[in-house]
């Protein structure tokens, strides 16, 4: 998916929601567990009830994982029924040596159609390329995570005045463009947001810990949004536990519909 | 598997040698494609040649993801046929927020019954600790990788002057002891070997980067032996693909022989 196409599909749904689907099987409402593939009919449903308000999907990968082979079928099967028009992200956060990582790329980009993959920057350049390699596939670099723990390396300061992460950003704009890479930036991390977009003032953010791990939408809208959106603001637990019962679907898409129509308000004030 | 149980094993075998399990369906011996599981065929001759001489077996899970559904069937049988007295590494680089880090735990730790995983250290202390909430299981922590791309990050020098990579593992020695966590140390980084010895004394370390990538084994273990050996010294295509013919099995054992006759010397020249 091209970014161009991206900001159309976000200028036409009004939205820049991207539902996450991180399923877990101890999460699920129970009625699901007597069908065949739990996983897969919970993330169907998900998936109905909220493509109207959403333009990406992204399935974190531990927890098909944590699965064993059943639940790797059930990610296939579930980017697979992702409607067309979306897109896919693989939260995968790989990042290996260069020959390793193009098996990484493979992987995600050929075996599964992801359109978008998240990757550590930990490891450099070289980890990175091999799926730069892949037309129209993007990927989304880990920057400034939204967990505690993000303080512990990321904002370390370098010797010249520098947090990690802003390293990260400079540098790698001179692997690819803002048309095949986007950042992860976390929500919860106050007013850095606007550092982030100075850096990188084309890149697409991705923006996890609105919701459950307290960040603000208007705020990230206001200072992270540019002139072709350049957010996807994330939501997994506000949208797919949003009930734990039979009324999951509907209740999903409600909380699907409150946030689009909140984006509309933000993308009518700060789209610049 | 215990930190003595493996310095034991190391002693009796008289070698610190992990083979990796990189195993690419483009570059097995071709007799082995008509088999059902041309890549499980492959690893059980790999792993029958080179038992008597080495203490602990790798794979790269990004080799088996690249094969889908089928690949993630394949890691799991070649898991379950390493011997019960190897550590088995999951070389699987993962790392993402506590909760989700749990799950990749439950994935390597309990679906699948490695004894230790590969984890990148850049979102901090709480996507490594559900890692350690497994008895007898391992963490081996990204520090100082063997790439290029291990300038970009590892090696950027913080304020207080110190390099990245030494951060890492100064701020996770706090996280767990050397029972229960290692490093990896790629071997091409000359030199570097024995700062990192300094600032972790007793921890293992998982050195890649001997062979192909032009490692020097004597080197890595004068500088980074310690009492209990401290060193597991990975050789992936140097075994594996010693002979692309029908001979591949015997070329692997002649080269896993080889790294442990050499071994054989630096353990008595070397062990504290």
């Amino acid at each position: 998916m091209t970014r161009k196409h991206l900001f159309e599909h976000i200028v036409s749904k009004q939205s820049y929601l991207c539902v996450g689907l991180d399923s877990d099987i101890h999460l699920i409402p129970k009625h699901l567990l007597k069908e065949e593939d739990p996983i897969f009919e919970f993330n169907r449903q998900i998936i109905d009830a909220t493509a109207e308000y959403c333009v990406a999907y992204k399935p974190n990968t531990a927890f098909y994982e944590a699965m064993g082979v059943k639940g790797w079928q059930t990610l296939q099967r579930t980017v697979e029924y992702i409607p067309g028009n979306m897109l896919t992200i693989a939260d995968a956060k790989r990042g290996d040596i260069g020959n390793t990582a193009s098996l990484y790329a493979r992987a995600f980009f050929s075996e599964m159609d992801f359109d978008a993959i998240t990757i550590a920057p930990y490891m450099g350049e070289d980890s990175v390329k091999p799926f730069l390699e892949f037309e129209n596939k993007w990927v989304i670099l880990l920057a400034l995570t939204s967990n505690p723990g993000s303080a512990d390396f990321q904002m370390q300061q370098l010797a010249d005045g520098e947090y990690l992460f802003e390293r990260v950003l400079q540098k790698s704009q001179a692997w690819a463009s803002a048309d095949r890479m986007m950042y992860v930036v976390g929500a919860t991390q106050d007013g850095l947001i606007s550092r982030v977009r100075n850096l990188a003032p084309d890149h697409f953010l991705l923006v996890p810990g609105i919701g459950a791990q307290g960040g603000n939408l208007e705020a990230v809208s206001q200072w992270g949004m540019n002139k072709q959106c350049g957010l996807l603001v994330n939501s997994s637990r506000g949208i797919q536990y949003a009930s734990s019962g039979e009324d999951f679907a509907e209740a999903a898409r409600k909380a699907a519909k409150a946030m689009q129509e909140e984006m509309t308000i933000y993308l009518d004030k700060y789209l610049g």
